[in-house]
Formats: C-alpha cells, structure tokens, sequence
C-alpha cells in the first residue's frame, strides 16, 4: 500500500457519507454528470493526483488513483469520466509543449476542465490503425480536420478533447503511418455532435461527432506528427488498471446488495442466501474480485516503481471485468424478477459488466496479447 | 409437425413480410404494444388457436401456437402479451361457468380484449402460497378485494384480469388454504396502479397494482372457491413451452444477428466470423438452441396426445432459455463495444434472457423440482 | 420410435439382467473384451442389425443399434468394439464387391469376427488427408504396404482391419489425391503392433501399428481406387450418432450413480443431495442429457428415412459428448475424495467423458462445420 | 518475496537440472516414491525449512516453502509426500512435549523419515467430528485403538504416522468432545493396512488402514487429551497455501506443455496454437493461474508476518485448484486424441486437477466458509 493509502481512505470515506448512490443512480437515469461527487473530487484533492505540483497537481502516484476508484466504486459511486481525465495527462505531461502543458493541465485538477477522448471510429474499432479522421497540414501550418467519432464521452460537454487523427491519409498499403495527436476545442466552427442512445444508465453522455473543415491551429499538435499511436499507447496499462479498479469495485458493490438482500428474501421462508445455488456463487464471485484485486495492486506497485507490467495490467483487465461480470450475473439471478425493475438498481451493473469485457478493450484481443507475449503462440487474427 | 405447420408457417410468413423489427424495437423503447403486430395475429387468426369454435376460436393444438410463437420470435416480432392471453383460456375454458365463456373468450380471439394477469406478490415471488391479496366474502355474496400485485402486465391496458386472491387471511400455520381466481374488472372503483420502470424495452407496459376495498361482484370467481391455485397449475405446463418458444425464437434471432454482423465486421481485415472466439460460441448456441427446440416440439406433440408432460416442460423451459442466454451473451460480445448502444438493438435481447432464466419460473426451482420428481433427490429448499 | 422397439428393449433388459457392470469394469481395468457381453449381443441378435438378411443379418434400422447402444450404456456395460463393427459394415454394404460382402459380412453378425479400423496417424490427426500410410499397386496387381497407424481398437485380436491408405504417395501439392480403403488380413507378414497406454479403462485394447513392406492381393481393394474416403465420409453420420447413444448412455449412469450416492451420503447429517450445489448440477446435466437424447432419435428417425442428417448428427455429436462430460464431472464432484479411488467405479467415466469430447472427432472441428454449414461463417482453421 | 527467495531459486534450478519429469511420471505409473527427488529434497536443505535449528532445520518460512513447492511443480517434479511432512511439524513444534519434539523432528529434515497423516475415514469424509476411530485410556495409562482410515499416504513406508482419534467413544449427543492427537508406531501390532487403487499416477501409495486393538503407549499422545482438532486446525491454513503452490506450479505445467504442443502440432497446416479456441483458453488459464499465485504470495507473506489468513488461505485453495483444472483441461483438449495416450504424459494431471477441486478439503465447503465469514451469510450444510 501507498503511503498516501490512509489519506485516501478517509477522503473517500468523507464522499461515501456524504453522497449516496441514488443520487448517482437518478444521474445515471438522465444521462447527466453527478455534479456534487465530480465537486467533490475536485474539493478532496481527488483530481489533482497524479499531477505534479507546477500545474496544480498533488503529486501522488498511480496506486493512489486506483484505491480511490476502488473504494468509491464499491459504494457504486461511478464517476465515469474521471478515467479520460486521467488518462489524458500522462500523454500530455510527456510530450506536450511546456505551454500546452501550462494551459491545459492546471483545471483537470480543479474539476474546472476535462479532456474528452476522440479515438473511436465505427470501422476501425480495436485496430485504431484503421481510423480514417485526416487533420491534414495547410500551407498555413494549421490542419484541416475531417471525419468523425464515436462513443465520445461528454464530449459536448468538454472544453477540449484529446482527437486521434490522420496527418497522412488513409493508405491501405500502410495503415499505420501518419497518426498524429491533437487538442482540440470542441467548440469549433464545422463540428457537430449527436447524443448516442446507450443504454448503460450511465451518469455522462455519449456522442457520435462529426468534423467537417474544422481548422485546427497549428499548436493544437500534441508532441511530434505522425506519432499519435506511440503516445497513446504509452498511457494504455495505466488506463488497464483504472478501469480494472472500477470493475473490482463494482463487483462489490453487487456482491454486497446480492448478500443483503439474500439475507433476508425468503420466499421459501429461509433465506434464499442459505441456498448453496445463491451462496455459493456469491462467494465465488467474491473470491475472484478479491484475486483479481490482489493482482492489481501488485501490478499497480510495480507500475509505481517504474517497471513495466505490460503483461500484468492486461492480466488485470481480464480478471477485473471477468469478475465484475460473475458477480453480476449472480445478483441479478439473486433479485430473480426483480432484477430487470430499474428502481432495484441492479440491472445497470449487469449491463455494464458484460460492456466492460469488451471495453474499453476487448478481452479476446488482451488474451491474443498473452498468448503471443507469454505464452509464445502465433497470432490468431 | 401438427397438420396446421403448413398454414401457421404461411401465416407467419406473410406477417413477417409486413411488420419489421425496427417497428417492434420503436414499440419496445417506448414499452408500447405493437398496434399493428397485435392486429395481424387477430386478423390472420393466430390469436383464436386454440379456442373451440363455439366460443370464436379457430381450434388447433399448443403445438400451433408454439409453432408461430417461435417463428415470430426468430424474427424478434415479439409480443409477449399473447403469452398471457392464451395462458388465460385454459383455465377458463376448464373451470369457468358457461355464462363466463360465453361472455370474456370470444374478445380474445378478435384480440379486442385480453387479460392481464394477477399473480405476483412482491414477498410471494416464487411461492404463490404467501400471497396477501385477500378478498373477502361479504354477507351479500360480493367479495371485498384488497392487497395489490406486481409485474402486472399490461393491466391498465386490459379490460379485464385473472387474479389469484386468498378468500380466507393468510395464516401462517396453513398458507395453503383459500385461494381463489377471479375475473376482475379493472375499471371498479378502488383499484390504482403506477406503471413500473422495467429496463427490458418491452413492446407492454407493466404495473404495480392496489386493491383498496374493491367490491368484487359474486359472479367474478372462477370455478370453486379456494381452489385457485388448483386452476393456474394447470396451465402450467403449456406456459413453460409458450415461454420456450419466445425463447429459442429470440435466441436464433441474435444468432442470426450476430453470425451477420460477424461476416462483415472485420477490423483487422479478415471478418471476425474466421476467429473461432467468435465462431464457435455461436455455432455452439445454434447447437444447443436446436436441441432445446428438438425437445420443445416433442414435448408440446406429447401434451397434445394428451400425455404428461410435467418433466419434459420443465426441462425444456431450462433448456430454452439458456440457450438464449448463451446467444444474446455471445451476440453482445459479437458486436463488441457496439453492443450497448440501443440502436444496434441487440441489448434488449441480452437483457431479456437474463430475465427468462429467472422469469416466469426462476430455473432454479426447476432444477429443484427435476432433482425431486426425476432423481429421486430430497428438497432444498 | 421404430417398430422393434420393444424388442429390442427386451433383448437389453436381458442383457443388463445376466451382465452386471463390476464385471465389464474389470475387464476394463484389465483392458480385456468383455467376451460374456459380446456373445451375449452376438446370440441376441443384437450385432446383426442393420444387416439384410441375405448376409446373415436380421434387418433393422439405426435408430434401432442406437436404442440397444443407449440402453446397455445407461448401464455402463460398454462395448466400444460395437461402433467399428457396425461402422465398418456400411462402407462393405455399399461399395464392397459381392464376393468381399458374402466372404467378410457375416461373421460380423455372428460375432465371430469383427474389424478393426485403420485410419489415424500421429500427423494427420483430424485431418485424413494428411496420412502418409502408402499401398502402392505393384505390377502384378498386388499392394505393397508401408507406414502404420495409432489408436487402432482391437487390431490383434481382430481377423481383419478395414485400412485407409495412399495409393498415390503423399503429394503436398494435392493431399487429397489417391487414398483407397483396403480389406486387409491382419496376419500378413511384414505387420506388427505394439499396445498403446490409453488411460481410458476401456474393455478392449488398442495398439500402433507398423507395416513394413507388406503385400496386399488385389482383391483387398475395396470399392474403387482413390476413392476411399468418400466411402469412409458416407458412413460418418451413422458413426456419430453411435457415438452419441454412447454419451447418453453413460451420461446417464454417472447421473444415476452420483443421484444414488447423493441420497445416503451425509457426511453433516444431512444426505448432500440436499445440497443446491450437488443438487442443481445433477438436475442440469439430467435435463442437457435428455435434450441431447431427444435430438438425438429425432436425428436417427430422420436417417432411417433416407433423409440428410449431416447437421444434426454433428450437433448432436456435440451435446452428447457435453452432457456426458457434464455428467461424469458433477458426478466426480458428487463424489468427493472417493472419486479417484477406481474401486468406486466413476472415474473411468470422468476420463472417457473428456476423450469424447475430442474423439472420434473434435468437437471444435465439428463446431466449425456447424459455423460454415449452418450459419454462413467463413472458415476459421 | 522472502529474504531466501533467491537461495530457494538457486536450490530447485539446481534439482530441475539434475531430475527430470519422466522419472517422476515414470514413479507414478508405479506409485512409488520418487526418492531421488526426495533425497535431493533433502540434501538440498529444502526438507529442513520451516523447523528451528534446535531440531535439525535451517528456519525460514511458509514462503520459502511454498516457493520451493511452486518452481518445483511448476516442472511436474511432484513430491505430495512433501505436504504431510511439513504439515506434521506445526502440530508438533506447538503441542508436542520437548521429549517428543528432539525425538521425532530432527529425522523430518533428514528425510530420513517422514510422517504419513491418519485422519481420514470413509464415513466422515469433511466433517472431521464424525470420525469413529477411538482409543481408549486403559488403566494402565495406555489407549487401546481400534477402527481404522483411508487415504493414508505411505502409511507402511513411514514409521510414525500423527494419528486423530476419538478417546471418548462417539456420542452422536455431542460429536465434538474427546477427539486427540498421537504419534503412532506403524508398525505396533495390530495394524494392517492395504493399498488403495488410487487412478492418479501419483509417486507414492495410499493405504486402508485398519486397527484392532493397537496398544498406544501414553506417550504417543500429543498435547492435551481432547484437543486433537484444535491441535490440527492450527495448521490448516499453511496446508491450504502448500496445496495452491502444488496446484499452481502443475497448472503452468500444463499451460506450458499445451502451448509448447500447440506451436507444432499442425493437422491443417497452421500451428493449433494459432486459432482462438485454442490460444484464448490457454491465455485465460495463463491470467487466472497468475492471479491465483499473486494472492497466494500476499497470504503468504501476511501469514509471515504473523497475521490471520484463513479468509486468503482459503479464497487461495479455491483460486488455485481451479486455475489448475481450467489449465488441465484445456491441455487436454489441446492435445485431442493423445489426452488419453497415457505415455503423453497429460492425463495424471487432468485427474489430478479434478482431484484437487475436492481435496483436500472440497471446494464447496470452503465457499460456504467464505460465503459465512465473509458475507454474513446463513450456514447451508
């Protein structure tokens, strides 16, 4: 454990009592932001880890993250886009210019601002090489934008975005060159945006956006052109391990609404939790949630000692939304009927643990990535 | 294959020619009954199988009924009002006085009316014997209903309702004594209900009701009082294959679905149908669909010819909906990321066969009961 | 089910009278033919089923060899040697030469011989075009035979061996030319075999075998050159379904075994049947068992009116190997630490549950096959 | 990791270079004691970890010992007799008198002689309290011992065997009291015992064990008279991580076995271990086993540090015997056809896995343990 580990517990612990999860639930209904738990990250010092102190930051480290997305989940306390806030200033504190590090990173500490991501496109999916959004380079130094994303968190709502582009045009023969990095002010003549319909009860909305000649100045590059991918990819395992942390704690929050309500439903008189068919799977999902949890905070340690734990922070992904599922599948057969009455709160876990197993990254790509990197096999795709 | 296979499939086809799903999907976002669909199953004649001719009915066997029932589901045409619609009859047509026959059968046939059904109970679930609803008899022959269900569906669409009620309190030392069907009249004063907020995107809407000293007129009891239970049992059966047939139809549409978008969706170039992850999960949902529609038809051929099929029914309501479970699971992995955004429309159908395995009968007790009556196994619960 | 079958009901009820299971078991420790039950399936008729009369075979149908296999499983009086003498039957039947069916069909009715199967090599595996056996014509019109084969059931003890070979040497720009199907006398010199460990408890033995130079007279030529797999492929749906009645049937036992074992063993008191977590298991692979079963003689009905069973057979391969391994597993759990101690009779079981899973053919092969045929998928291997 | 992680490293490279794998498989198609393995064991100092140096050991710890267990199964070089040696200790160095400590201990180290558990007997199974073996205090100050065990490993190839009996006959009133602990002589009068037929190839045999009116001397009781469960329980925990580090180190066995087989086994020309349902059990079995261990290693070191593990303790045993199932399994499906080609070297550790599901304690009582310490929830047993 960090030796932040006890201040972070009580911060967390301080939200725990004074938000409770209706509030968010009711949020997570209308698609809105839970305003009062993103205030209070702010107010606690929540956003500010990670950061240095020169742009506002508290210093802290990856591990100190990861136990406040933990313990917060666990309450079921989503606060979704705390993640692209996150994870938008690793890249940002390596190659952005000192200015843009100046402009930029100094209100993602204080709630004011935060970076949407724009990464996603329909036909590309997991294989970003595929993205075909070109920010093609103008005689005049700036790029001309075009084309468009989808699955935008709070895009609308963001002052910036942090946009994958193409500087060289798609080319079949080589996919993967000319990937470029960008900021970009979402409020831009020539973008539009449309709200998605996901169905996850999520407190934050999603968008599919669409660029059209949108003009990016010329600073609006983030580190060198034509490396987007190696600067994004230098952010993935901590990403691994924020999700992982958010998976681990809503596992218990399903575990723990799953036993309380085993406890005293009893239509048969006892309490179905004295049936092995509920209770034995609970403590199995239990189980896996607690290994799955061991390993990412081993992981996370190491990541905080700057090794690389490439293999571990995948392992974890698969683990952590493995077990987020087992344990809501449990209690939503734990509520028999009463798990599809959205007031139960239980349906959106078991809707979101099954999109976690293919988000943000798709388990069965994580597992090709072990199987070629630990266990030496062939690809497979 | 029943003798009417030809001109069901017939049937079916044509309206599967005229309505699509997306009008289906429209009706289940807004939890709406598909006017239209409803309308088509009443004009083709599919809502009078079953029913002798001398109460308007076409006759025609469960077999016929199962038959269409799978074949619009495997179109996801779904309407699962007709489920309780056909489930009302039987006890009717059973145990009802003549005057009553006479008098609510023919509308269902037309599709003017149907019934909604009253069974639920919130602290019941599974065991009806601890339903609280009471109606009492009064001195004047009137009983005196109050309590209230869950689940209703359809309620106050409906003009009527069987209603399972106890005619004596309910005593702890003897649950299983006085209860009693009704016909209610949904419109008798006392009677409320707030609509529920089931996240299942159901072409219905579903309430949760209150009886406050509704005067029920002696003639709304069904067959002998106290007896109620006796009446539903019967049924039983024939709703656990009406229920498969929604099942192994739904499962074979996401099969269908995915196996589709599984021969297009290629991010890496080679469709994603060619990885095995893919493919043999689904090809292993076809297997098991199949075999759990094998034994469906068997089962609904053997209630036909009359026979006992208490086993079989069983089993094949635990067969069916898990292998729309495993389906509607390997469809949302299919589709990736995509899975959860609505329009995709292959979520409702994740959601749905989580219900069905608990819903209308939690598999569990099916289990228990094949463990008892099959294996010879003590009960355990 | 077809005509005989009552009577062929009656002739197993005998059999499972005078055989009792601890009897094939030792043999199957010992790796022995269980001579007691061969004769007895000899003299009952049961091995001339499916054979015309004309060759000393008493008529009958597949659904009838697979009713006698599922019942005298469900015993576990296991006779695998049964599938190669049935199997080898169809290919002789239908491409055989009338001299060969007169001299070689019926002493596989009296039981006086039977054939062995020569097909697997270590390096073809599933792939039968990969073998690199060779009989090559000589210029007298003899074969000479060189290479060997693995997993051959019964090749000493067995007069003949129906042999697939090269009669082209293997080509790897075209494997598929030149494979024949030899009648071959498994005395000839130049043959030797060596007994292979199979860990299975299996009542017969299995050998690799090795050909070194060994002449085979024209005549041993079965149907025409080259064409040898499309003989062996068009007896392939038959061999599945016997395979499956074998799954079942054991399925069957196992669940019988541990439901018995579940009543009376109370190490709490209580007997564990009692338990949902011994309890619920059971039930499933009882219910997953007799959906595999219906489909299962829905299939052979299918078959044995000439109709193309080449999906079903396959998917029913699949769900009787599952159910089977299903069985054999919760019935290890039911059994706790004694399930390992031989003398209790389950593990066999567990251990050939498994090898069904993957043999006679693998049911990940089967699920691509399914994948293609059924759902379009691209292939994926 | 421990202070003597990288001596104990050093120590099992040096014994994995010097045995091999088939000497050990080859020991137990036998059931013999590998014994130069076990001698290595013990020159190597490996034997003497965990006992003070007062008694003839070199100190260390549980994570010395489950290290040693992990590198050397993780080589298949199975050693179980190595459980009930280190398990025997902690009873003694706790309860037993100085006398029987400098007697007893040192020849542990040694190697020289080894202690076999008697605990186990048919009736009783997990529930320890229904044990019927009894001796009686006689007059004389001796107990009389009668009834007998099973399961007992190399009972006849040990001297002593550490002994639970009742010393007050079994009162089904209260089945609690008087059970005790001795060391007994293996070779007393009385005493017989025959081999058990245990189908899982291990290197060392298992007996019945029969006892008829065996005369204990008074000072083979250990501790305090009546305490014997007590006595045992004490070392319960440290049992369950020896078990896992077994059951981790053979699942990487097997994970690396099937990879190493997947990379050339090549039916259709492409390696197996290229396609998906190959590579992604693998991987999964890879991430899970990897999970497990990195708790095991945290309850490890918490239980150095002196701290309470019995929730880690058991999630570990849990976690660990189904890593190595889930590894076993897809192993043996990796190798198809040869899985039951008992000179492939893959069975054992498939019946094995299964084994270790319900022993030595079931898998299912530890859940209900969890599902009751953990989740408050009610008894189901």
């Amino acid at each position: 454990m960090s030796e932040n580990a006890e201040a972070i517990r009580e911060i967390c612990d301080s939200i725990i009592r004074r938000v409770d999860r209706a509030y968010v639930a009711e949020c997570g209904k209308r698609n809105e932001l839970p305003k009062k738990l993103w205030d209070m990250w702010a107010e606690s010092g929540l956003l500010s880890i990670g950061l240095p102190e020169e742009y506002g930051g508290s210093g802290g480290s990856l591990s100190d993250i990861v136990l406040a997305m933990d313990l917060l989940h666990t309450e079921a306390l989503l606060l979704p886009l705390a993640v692209p806030n996150f994870m938008s200033r690793g890249p940002l504190l390596k190659f952005a210019s000192e200015e843009q590090k100046r402009r930029y990173l100094p209100p993602t500490a204080t709630g004011e601002e935060f970076f949407s991501f724009g990464i996603t496109e329909p036909d590309a999916g997991t294989n970003t090489f595929k993205i075909k959004t070109t920010a093609i380079r103008q005689p005049d130094g700036t790029f001309l934008l075009n084309g468009g994303k989808t699955y935008q968190t709070a895009f609308v709502e963001s002052a910036h975005c942090l946009l994958v582009a193409r500087t060289q045009p798609y080319d079949p023969e080589d996919r993967t060159k000319g990937i470029s990095l960008f900021i970009l002010d979402t409020k831009l003549p020539g973008i539009s945006a449309t709200q998605m319909d996901i169905g996850m009860y999520l407190p934050e909305k999603n968008y599919t956006t669409y660029f059209d000649n949108v003009v990016l100045p010329a600073d609006a590059l983030v580190g060198e052109e034509g490396r987007g991918l190696n600067i994004l990819f230098d952010s993935l395992n901590s990403e691994r391990l924020l999700v992982a942390a958010m998976n681990v704690g809503q596992a218990d929050y399903c575990i723990n609404r799953a036993a309380e309500y085993a406890k005293t439903r009893a239509p048969f008189d006892t309490p179905i939790g004295a049936y092995q068919s509920i209770q034995h799977p609970l403590a199995r999902a239990k189980t896996y949630n607690e290994s799955a949890r061991s390993m990412m905070y081993l992981a996370t340690a190491k990541h905080d000692r700057g090794e690389n734990i490439g293999v571990e922070a995948n392992m974890v992904k698969v683990l952590a939304s493995e077990s987020f599922k087992m344990a809501a599948e449990i209690a939503m057969t734990c509520f028999g009927g009463a798990g599809v009455d959205v007031s139960q709160d239980i349906l959106p876990f078991y809707i979101a643990a099954q999109n976690n197993i293919v988000a943000p990254v798709n388990n069965q790509i994580v597992l090709s990535f072990i199987a070629e990197k630990v266990l030496g096999l062939p690809k497979s795709y």
